[in-house]
Parts: structure tokens; C-alpha cells; sequence
């Protein structure tokens, strides 16, 4: 899918917006700000740089200040935060859902956090503790406690009249009623477009769903993702272990999740962060990349001392150092493929030690076929150019060996890394190359060495 | 995140299935099989090997067949549909919705979709063309039909009767009605808690909700993606270009977007397709990989044509043969990085031609500072390996000049590539690396050759 910018209602904002910065009319970048949705907002911020950025910001209207930063990633929350004094802080996210306030606690600075827990009544004070008593990333952390309850034994009628009087109405995205027991458990969801097409004499028993089964609060914030999208949910009770209703997700923020975690794929790969800010500091920037290079440059070293273990090979066939990048970088490319392969299957959950089996065979079946091919590719046009058969052999041969160490090493590798608790999307790719550019090298320079000298 | 597989309910049904496959208790594994919801089945299938995939999908009882198609992959879902014989394959899509129908209809061989259009009754065959009108990546190719509507002048009591003998009651995830004027036009929505909570005396117009503007027929998926996103949607009504109303758009189909666009992104980088099988046929992925293999064997060969201009350079110092995958490799984890950030960027809509400038301006100096730290690191440990100083200040100095090549390709390419309609995510990486590759190995024996000679 690609992008078509003229129609990209973001594309258009941003200029609108950056221009009327550049020309110094505050009210009207103000004015047009503050008329979007505090999603909006964030996402307006974070494709501005730095200074742009803070001058945005403090346009935004103080009531919506808290709403945003919940919306922002990390990286740049925290920059916004550190503008901001404490009694605006205070009265940002003082104003928040406890659910909402709970997501970005961690992020605020010490001296806030008291200042913030200080300002909230009692009832207040107790969620937000049950809120940040479970992991960010389980379905307890994911959870809301806005629920609305009802018992079986109600009539539709009496439903009803027990909504009207709410005094706030409904909350946002309310698709059902939880149904509880007296005891406060779980038993099963009213649905409003039962309650609305049911005659309204009938019991919330009688026209209630008892198949929507209840998340336990420990799920993983993944396998509720998973549940939310084969079973086209758009919210989902939350229970304790006792089946004790504790709140509820709405899908808004499963959609996060499934967002945050193919962020967190796709930029691991890099070893970047899934909350990079694109204009994050120059430093910082610099200082974490540098770990990651600081780790690839081990790994380009190992090879680089594997290959120095040949030196007298190559200085008597200095074509061998001509050809074996190839033979390292085949390897890489299709190590790649089927570790990419592998990560997908284990992050949607269709890939465990129970099939892996399966999936090596098959890889290796794949890299069986395609080790031949470019074996005899690589060899002819390695003959061609250095009118060597010798070389061609050795060239091809090691073509061979790199691509079925590629596929066994991009097979087994997720699998191993999960096992051992390392997350294969960030250190797989690293590992996986450092692989094949050592049996790749080691392969072709060993083979040059026996057979060519 | 990290996935434990202990807890993990997909991976105890595999291994039940599995096991019950093995055993041959074919009766035991339709019951369990045909319990589950039809994305359900999908996906257990999706993790079966071909084999066992078969044995299972025909344990699928015959009215679930059409839904579980719609939810498989493309390659898993024309594997199976080679199975099925045209009676049964008609019988399985004659019964879906119009709206799934359209999505799997491509897919499915030509002589089938004569005889399932001849099985429709007219209204569903006009509503099969219409959804088959708009491109499958638009906001009209996402849209149901199913709408609910009403008008601003009813009241809610008047709403609520003919709610109650609507005879298939509400369709699945049916958080508003869609409040239309006499010509069909879009007006505003009703949302089902405020339909409940409003006094039912008062009208549509004053209970219903005018702030959601409805999604033009045109958007492309990613861009009602956004709009989902950032509204907190449940569901979105889509218009034409006259405001007609002509169907509304569900979350379960926009999350099925987010997460193909982030499988898209992510494999696209290892030149995989999103629809890819894990348990593809190993000849058919044996080809589809050679494909890749091929185009990155002609940059690595271009690399190695780079090298072999430099052999009398390297014949008389062989040192270089050695440290020259440090340098090409350095440059390509640096341009892999930006790279990365500037096709996340792209992908949210946070990156334009407009704030290009910046991130090109940032990249840069973070390249800088990182690329004077990594010169002195690399130099130093070329001067201890080879006690060369003039080997050291050469590779140091390639090492700067490519991390800095890396970092302008890394940040420039996905926008000039989008520019020319080509997928950054497709083909960013293997033009970055086959930059790096060619920019590290050109300065590097290039300074040598001009320096150490």
C-alpha cells in the first residue's frame, strides 16, 4: 500500500500548521490545535521537530494538556513533561481517568507523583493503586474499571429507567452491560442491541449473552489482542481468579497494543525502540544508536578475524577477497527470510516447539532447492570472470553450505532466543547475520585453502 | 513483550489437535475443532503442515467453511479452496455476506464465480458489484452494507419499535444507527447509549450526534486506519462524493488493516509477502525466495565488481581484504537504523516531503558524532591487529565517510522511492545496503590505494 499525499488529511494539517508557525500566527495555530481530537493533537506533535514542537505545545489548551500525553509515545512525552511546572502537571493529569492517569504514572517525575496521588479523593486514590498493581502489558493493566452492572433477574424496562438516571450516561465505546451476580461475579454480557430490540417485560437473564467468557487479568496484553481479534470483541469483561468482575478493555486500546507490537518488530529488528521519536536529541539519538553499533562492530570484528586467519590464502588468490562478500551476504538474505518467517509465527502465535519441526524441514527443503541454483549461479559467473573452474567449485560449495546453515540458524534461532528470554525480533537478526558471515567466510576461505593452494 | 507459552491458549490447542490428529481420533478432533469461532479455526489451521492442514479442514463442518476462508491468509486459503469440489465451494461462499463474500471473490477460480453469482438473488448480486467496485484497500472496499437507519424527526420511542421487529435484530458490532435525511444523505449518528439513556420522547435530532464525520469511499485503508485510531472508533459511516450514505465501515475490519499493513512492513523488509505460509509448498517458496535471492545476488556481485577494481591494491596489502566487511558492514546497520525510523515515519503519516528536512538535518548529526566515535574505535583496534598506522587512519576514515552516506541514503531514500511509487519497505533495505556496501568498499581500498601505496 502506498501512501498518496495530497489526500492525507495528516499531510495537509501538518503543513497548515507548520506554515502558520513559520509566519508567527499563534492564534490561529492555536485556534486550529485545539479543534482536533487530543489523538489528533499528539500525533500533530510527534511529526514536529523539537522547537516547532515545544511552541505547538504550548498552545494546546490546558484542560486537553493531560489527554494528549496520554496519547504521545514515550520518548516524547517526557520531553513535553519536562516543560511543563508542577502545578500544571498536577492539574493535567489530575483531571484524568484513573485508568488513563495509570498508563503514564511511571513516566512523571517523583516530586509529581505524590503530589498527584495528594489530589485525588479516596475512591480515586484506590483505583489508581489497583490499576498500577498489574503489569502494563497484561490485560489488568490494560483494563478499565468504568464498568456498568446489571443482574439477571432486572427487567429490560427496569434497565432502562436505571440507565436515564445515570448521571454522566454511558461511558465511551459501551457496546454491553456486564451481568453480575450478587456477589459481584461474572456471569455473562447484555448487549445494548439486545436491550434495545428485546421487549422490554423480558429479564436481562432471558436476553442476556452467556458465550462472551471473561479475561483473566493475567493475560498477556498479545493474547488479549488475540481474543479481541478472532472473536470481533469490542470489549471484553476482566476477572480475578475468584471470576470477580475487576473492569473491563476496550477494543481502542487493543488496537494500541497490536500497533505497539508491530512497532516494536519492525523497529527491533534495528535495535530501535518502538517509542523512538523520530526528532528526538541529537545526543541521545547518537548515544543510543551507539550501542547498537558498538555490538554490530563485535560481530563485524569475529568476521573480520575469521578472515584473518586466511591471509596467506588470499594473498596467493586475491580473487577469494573479491568473491566473498557474495558468499557472506547470500547467507544473510536468506538466513533473513526465514528468521522473519519465524518471528511472525511466533508473535501471532502460530509457532512453538510443537511445529517448529515442521518449519526447519521445510526451510531446509527450501534452502535444499535453492543452495543448487545458486551454487551453480554463483560458480558460473565466478568461472566467467576469473576463468578459474577451481574457484568456481570452491565458490559454489560454500554458496551451498552458507544458505543450509542460513535456513537452520533462521529456524531454530526465534525459538531458542524465546527459551532463554531474549526477544528475537531485537538480538535475532544480529545473531543471524553473525552466523552466516562466519560459516560463510570460514566455508569458502577453508574450502580455498584446501583445495585451491 | 514476550510470549509464554505455558499460558498461551493457542498453544494448548495445537498441541490437543495435534495430538488427537496423531492418534487418528478424527471424530474427537472435528468436535473440538468445530467449538471454536471461525477465526479460530483459521488460525489453527494456519499453524498446521500441509498434511494435517488437509486432515482438519475437512473436519470443518460445511456452514463454517465459508467464514474460515475469509479469515485465512491468501496462500492458506487457495490451498484449501484446491480442495474443496465446486459444489461444496459454492455452497461454503453462496452463503456468506456480500461484503466477506467480495473479499475472498478474486480468490476464488474463475469458474466458480459464474456459478456463485448465478446462485445470488438480485439485490445480493447488485450489492456483490458495488463492493466489488471499490479497490480492496479503500475505505469502500472495507465498508459493510448492513446499515441501520434512521431519521432525525422520529422519536426514540418511535426508534425503539422499529428496532423490535427488525427480524435478524442488529448486526454484529452495531454501536450506532446512522441518521440519514429523506434522499439517503448523511446526517449524524445515534449511538445506542445515548438511544438508552435519552428521555424517549426526544427526537433523533436531539439525541443523536453530529461530530463524526463520515469516511469518503475513496480514503485509503491506511488513512481510515488513523481516523479509527485517533477517534476512538467503533464504527465509521462511508459516503460518496455527494454524501450518500453507502455503508459504515467495523473495528474488527480496521485491527484485520493494522495488522496486515505491520506484517506487510515487517516481512516486506526480508522481500516476503504478508500473505506468505509458513507452511507453504517448498516449491513454491523455493521459487518466490529465489526471487529475492536473485536481485540481491546482482547488488552483492556489484559490490564485489567494487572490490575487484582494487585486487592490485590488495594483493600488496592483504589487511584490507580482512577489514573491509567491518566497514560495509558498519555502514549498513548505521542506514538501517534511519532508515528504519524514516519508514515507520512514512507509515504513520508522520513524515513528509515538509519535515523531511529535519529528520535528513538530525540523521546527519547524529551520524556525525557517531561516526568520529566509531573512526577512533575502529582505528584503534586496526592499529593493535596490524601495527599499521596508515592502515588505521584509512580505515577511520572510511568508517566516517560511510556511516555519513548511510545516514543521508537512510533518511532519503524512502521518500524519493515513495515518490516513484515504489514500497520503501519492499526495496529500501536492499538499495540501502547495496549504498553502504559500495560506498564502504569504494573508500576504503580507494584512501588505501592512494595512501598505503
Amino acid at each position: 500500500m502506498s501512501v498518496s499525499v495530497p489526500s492525507n488529511p495528516d499531510g495537509t494539517r501538518f503543513d497548515d500548521l507548520h506554515q502558520i508557525l513559520q509566519q508567527g500566527g499563534m492564534r490561529r495555530a492555536a485556534r486550529m490545535l485545539n479543534a482536533l481530537q487530543p489523538a489528533e493533537i499528539a500525533h500533530l506533535l510527534e511529526s514536529l521537530p523539537p522547537k516547532e514542537r515545544e511552541l505547538a505545545w504550548n498552545l494546546v489548551e490546558a484542560e486537553y494538556d493531560g489527554e494528549v500525553l496520554t496519547y504521545l509515545h514515550d520518548d516524547v512525552r517526557e520531553h513535553l513533561i519536562q516543560l511543563m511546572d508542577t502545578g500544571e502537571l498536577v492539574a493535567a493529569v489530575g483531571s484524568l481517568d484513573t485508568d488513563d492517569l495509570a498508563d503514564i504514572f511511571q513516566d512523571l517525575p517523583v516530586a509529581i507523583t505524590q503530589e498527584v496521588v495528594n489530589s485525588l479523593d479516596q475512591q480515586r486514590r484506590d483505583r489508581l493503586e489497583k490499576a498500577l498493581s498489574f503489569p502494563e502489558d497484561s490485560a489488568g493493566g490494560l483494563m478499565n474499571t468504568d464498568t456498568v452492572t446489571v443482574r439477571p433477574e432486572m427487567t429490560l424496562d427496569v434497565v432502562m429507567r436505571y440507565l436515564r438516571r445515570l448521571k454522566d450516561g454511558l461511558p465511551d465505546i459501551t457496546d454491553n452491560l456486564i451481568v453480575v451476580n450478587r456477589k459481584g461475579n461474572y456471569l455473562g454480557v447484555l448487549y445494548l442491541t439486545d436491550l434495545v430490540t428485546h421487549d422490554p417485560e423480558d429479564s436481562v437473564a432471558e436476553a442476556m449473552t452467556l458465550d462472551i467468557q471473561a479475561i483473566p487479568a493475567t493475560w498477556s496484553a498479545r493474547e488479549v489482542a488475540t481474543r479481541f481479534e478472532q472473536h470481533d470483541l469490542v470489549t471484553a469483561p476482566v476477572i480475578d481468579e475468584d471470576g470477580g468482575l475487576l473492569g473491563r478493555i476496550t477494543v481502542d486500546d487493543v488496537m494500541d497494543v497490536i500497533r505497539e507490537e508491530a512497532e516494536h518488530q519492525f523497529m527491533g529488528q534495528a535495535g530501535l525502540s518502538e517509542t523512538e521519536d523520530m526528532f528526538a536529541p541529537v545526543l541521545l539519538s547518537a548515544r543510543r544508536r551507539a550501542l547498537w553499533l558498538g555490538v554490530n562492530l563485535l560481530t563485524a570484528f569475529l568476521a573480520a578475524w575469521v578472515i584473518g586467519r586466511f591471509e596467506a590464502t588470499i594473498q596467493q588468490v586475491v580473487a577469494l577477497a573479491v568473491l566473498m562478500p557474495v558468499v557472506a551476504s547470500m547467507g544473510g538474505i536468506a538466513g533473513t527470510q526465514t528468521l522473519t518467517l519465524a518471528i511472525r509465527g511466533i508473535a501471532v502465535g502460530q509457532l512453538s516447539i510443537k511445529n517448529a519441526r515442521w518449519l526447519l524441514w521445510k526451510e531446509m527443503a527450501v534452502a535444499g532447492i535453492n543452495s543448487v541454483i545458486w551454487a551453480l549461479v554463483v560458480a558460473l559467473i565466478a568461472r566467467l570472470w576469473f576463468h578459474d573452474t577451481n574457484i568456481a567449485l570452491v565458490i559454489g560449495a560454500a554458496i551451498s553450505i552458507n544458505l543450509l546453515a542460513a535456513a537452520f540458524s533462521g529456524a531454530m534461532l526465534p525459538l531458542l532466543l524465546e527459551r532463554f528470554g531474549i526477544d528475537p525480533a531485537l538480538a535475532g537478526g544480529v545473531i543471524l547475520t553473525t552466523v552466516t558471515d562466519v560459516v560463510g567466510f570460514l566455508s569458502f576461505l577453508g574450502l580455498a585453502t584446501i583445495f585451491l593452494l
